[in-house]
């Protein structure tokens, strides 16, 4: 069977990962990456030999690259031209610019969380509403602590119902390495709801989603802490047995030395994984408590790669490359080793 | 009337404002405090010409004291007997070997939320069973956040009667100027349910209380974020009006430029309070919620000082100069100028 | 003798403490402050009940004050015109243009770090060159480091002489409040030689200095470590004596635990200091070392409070209330409360 | 040849990395690792399939990692017994006891920074004095920042000499996962001179050094800022061409984006490095000024890795496989992957 061809177009915290992400997938073929300026990550990309080909997404200012020697292998236009389907990683606003290209070539495209929705035909989740993706053009991911979110609500959901949740949303400010923003010995309190809920919310609009988010100054994984009420009561071990089955969930325990979110980051470079990533939500057996019939509990949203997978699965789903939440979502963890641990 | 003799054991972070709390107090009269070693607290005592008489814990070690040519009063014995009531801000644990010497003079005490239940007939909250406390020899204050907390539960209780709640608790980790424990870019997660929601429960055994509770890397306030069932659904506006009537609970606005802890903290410092501290908690206005029936909001608690009210309280029902807690919390806030904002 | 009458413009973190020091000068009349909107410091003026009167800066928005029931006295021109003397502590580049209103009126103003130069007649710090001031229309004030940093240079330069300076800056990168700038894990390193260098080098044209400026997620006070080249060389002794004898130099022990610039901070709190600020640098005892015939050492900038003495100087240079740097530095540290320690 | 055979004692933070190194040489054999209890860095090992042996360094403990399913390959006296040198990464003390068991069995053995130096017979740094290494049996090996310093300092003298240096050391104060230290909000003094000055003149008499440490609330790595007196003067172009043509420094620019630690970190990460590790020290070209004929620069230690290729130095070293400091130091340099950028 012919590989998709796939194109990235935005070379940063996410683009690189997506581009990583893609080029694991046995049935997909990364065609290249795009980007403008000799950015740190445009520079690693060099040094490590060029393994992808980077197009230029301003031609007019191609020198930037070349002046430091780095090969530009055409324009954002070529790529586009090359491929079966973008994943537009850019900044906020210019994906919706880009879209007029992905259309005078017919090419489909994912967007991710910080485009309007008004981008994109659907608004995408892979275990969500995997079905509502199949052979859509024009698809929106949610942002990172969505996506995370919707995986540990939707699988309460499946198996039990859930009807409202009131969440806490302990985000952390800046990625490891993040100059352009920051917070300095405060929390920030967010306008609530905050928009997770709402998205959530428009992903699942039979779930009544609310809550608080408040910023602080860390950069390994957001914390959010849902108080979860459900159709049928659910206890703790049953919970626990609910995310163990879920090949992107990871059930963590205090005792054995997870003690926050900077644990986990730690614990995925132990691993191995390429820039110490995780692609798994965690959530901490020992936060799980209930609340009359309602349960409440921690999870750890690692920002940088959470959406990776959901990304891939919608190029599953867009391209029709597997028919069922099951398949497609199957599919990509088999690729990037995600199982049931 | 015969001004009420008070003394201070431990001149800490709690100690120092205790003694400043009382000293405001035009009932009471501040005998002197107790401490053992030239800390930072003793040699700004020192440095502002002795304000307060100091007694030496240690009579071994008063050396330590006299040597910086601070001058030391008598010993912490010396200090319980001209005194009718103790407050005890000594490290957890010395609050009880401490009671040894309060037994032996027949002298009352309260002790600070470090201490065991134990030591204490009574766990006590001015607001929340300021009648419990009428009398008693020995009291037991909850913690900083647990105070802040049951002041707005307590709040609505009263108004419309509370059922349950969830609560996540955003911990600040430190206090300024904190040398001996820290977190730097890392959230902690700690075993759930917190020791928070059992103390609110000790103190207020009608309702049913859980969460979890994850330390930030800062020093400025908790921030507590409680999802609160009522027996009679409760809605924005209804709760902003009750928060607002509450000498010891302040309603801000994200659009004032009250964006986190740290601006209550800036606030404080500009309103020229003692050491930039506040003792009223702050909810904010834009942070209330309702999930379904429940009501969610953010209160920030300032971890310094929001105690010391509650500890005036104590001794005002211990020593029966208020006999309900209208007149004793009346009282307190009158002489430490907390109002209706 | 009649006052000095005093205005100042701009009443945020600098403003609101050249308010205060103003007030406290007994030759001296603090006439009103100007600013624009209901800051976070403008809302505590008036909850404090006005101690000082407010001015409008932009009389077409006074209505962003009154709405909110804030008494409003006039307008900045109407301030300009009763005073003597302005202290413009707006943001950079403001100062330039409010300088026409106070030519206008012929009226005196002392400018802070971030105007540029040109603005002023005099680049001016209280010890290093008040006799430049006097008289003089157009005062600029060097920054918070630079401030701090001549207090130590010139000191030892009066002493033995000082030949060069190589020095680090740990900058705080905020204020406490701050929710508009930050950092996150991260130390940022600056173009070399910082500005503070060049500054000094303005105002001591026969040192020479350079070093390096590293900024760090910290709030209460920057941290500077000269290695300083004197014309004879000092020992550790000596420079402690020095210091000793400075009243705007503090001689602090890690050993009395002063471990870095939060216990500083929190000193200041303990000793009762309005917004808990220092007017002091501090120097730690042990971190004095020789490096052959240079001496190093760790000084510490309350980056808050420390330009206010050297300010008032400015006024006191300006108007001729003293015409020597011996005179006029003693008056301003005697109504400052500033002595040797 | 025959491959010589190494074994890493403690498998933390250190011991991780160095096990991860040897692997990598090609004229060595990692025969395992040892530790005792199923810490973070263990589970992950296992979760990896044990690409390493483990052998427990409590043989009465060893439950503690089979009842979790981690498989013991015998004691860590068993592992001694395979190998011909041991790394010795464990705890602070733990290697002097450790060495009685290399003793008897007659293995030579590398200390970390942490142990007294009295543990060996070599101070041991692979490019200042990799012959005084040769066939030595105990050598210690210095800690992260003297290590990286070091190189530096090397660097110049051997090109133009070195006299003296006084240095600041901005020092993070823990690693990214650390809950067991932390600061928050504040920067911490250290006693001056820091022992990473009196380590360095351990290893390079001919050199006097001094400087202040002060710890920082980050996790990525610390920067020192050398002032050094050279015999002959040298340039600041010279310097960076010194530093560009040694294999274990990068010369970064500020212009490039390389802002700070943090750039650094997240580069190696994006290079695709194992836990996203630098072994190179770094030097911003923009931070390089000069004092009179002094020279003074910014360096960046990644405190995590930086001590991994002067350990596998020692090795050949201590078992003689290079007999001189230029081929030693080559082919660690090869193994590893470090040249010239």
């Amino acid at each position: 069977m012919r590989k998709v061809k796939v194109g990235v177009a935005g070379y940063g915290v996410i683009g690189q990962r997506l581009a990583d992400g893609v080029a694991l997938q046995g049935d997909m073929e990364l065609v290249g990456v795009a980007d403008v300026a000799p950015t740190l990550a445009v520079m690693a990309l060099h040094e490590k030999g060029m393994p992808y080909r980077l197009f230029t997404a301003m031609p007019e200012k191609a020198g930037l690259l070349t002046d430091k020697g780095i090969p530009v292998s055409g324009t954002l236009e070529d790529l586009v031209k090359e491929v079966d389907i973008m994943l537009d990683a850019t900044s906020a606003g210019v994906g919706a610019k880009n879209k007029e290209l992905y259309q005078k070539y017919g090419k489909k495209a994912v967007f991710q969380g910080g485009e309007k929705n008004s981008v994109a035909d659907v608004f995408f989740h892979g275990y969500a509403n995997y079905e509502k993706g199949l052979g859509a053009d024009y698809l929106k991911l949610t942002s990172c602590n969505t996506t995370g979110l919707i995986r540990a609500i939707d699988c309460i959901d499946r198996a039990v119902g859930v009807q409202r949740t009131a969440m806490t949303i302990i985000r952390r400010v800046a990625d490891p390495g993040d100059y352009h923003r920051g917070l300095t010995n405060a929390l920030e309190v967010e306008h609530a709801p905050s928009h997770q809920c709402l998205d959530l919310m428009t992903i699942m609009p039979h779930i009544a989603a609310t809550g608080i988010l408040v910023h602080t100054p860390v950069t390994h994984g957001h914390i959010i802490t849902p108080v979860v009420t459900t159709k049928t009561p659910v206890g703790k071990d049953e919970l626990i047995e609910m995310f163990r089955a879920h090949p992107r969930i990871r059930m963590v325990r205090l005792a054995d030395g997870f003690k926050g979110n900077a644990s986990l980051f730690r614990y995925a470079r132990d691993l191995g994984n390429p820039r110490g990533d995780m692609y798994e939500i965690a959530v901490w057996e020992e936060s799980i408590v209930k609340s009359g019939d309602d349960i409440m509990f921690a999870l750890n949203i690692p920002q940088e790669a959470v959406v990776i997978p959901e990304n891939i699965d919608a190029i599953r789903a867009a391209m029709k490359m597997q028919l069922t939440r099951e398949e497609g979502t199957a599919a990509t963890n088999k690729y990037l080793g995600m199982k049931v641990h």
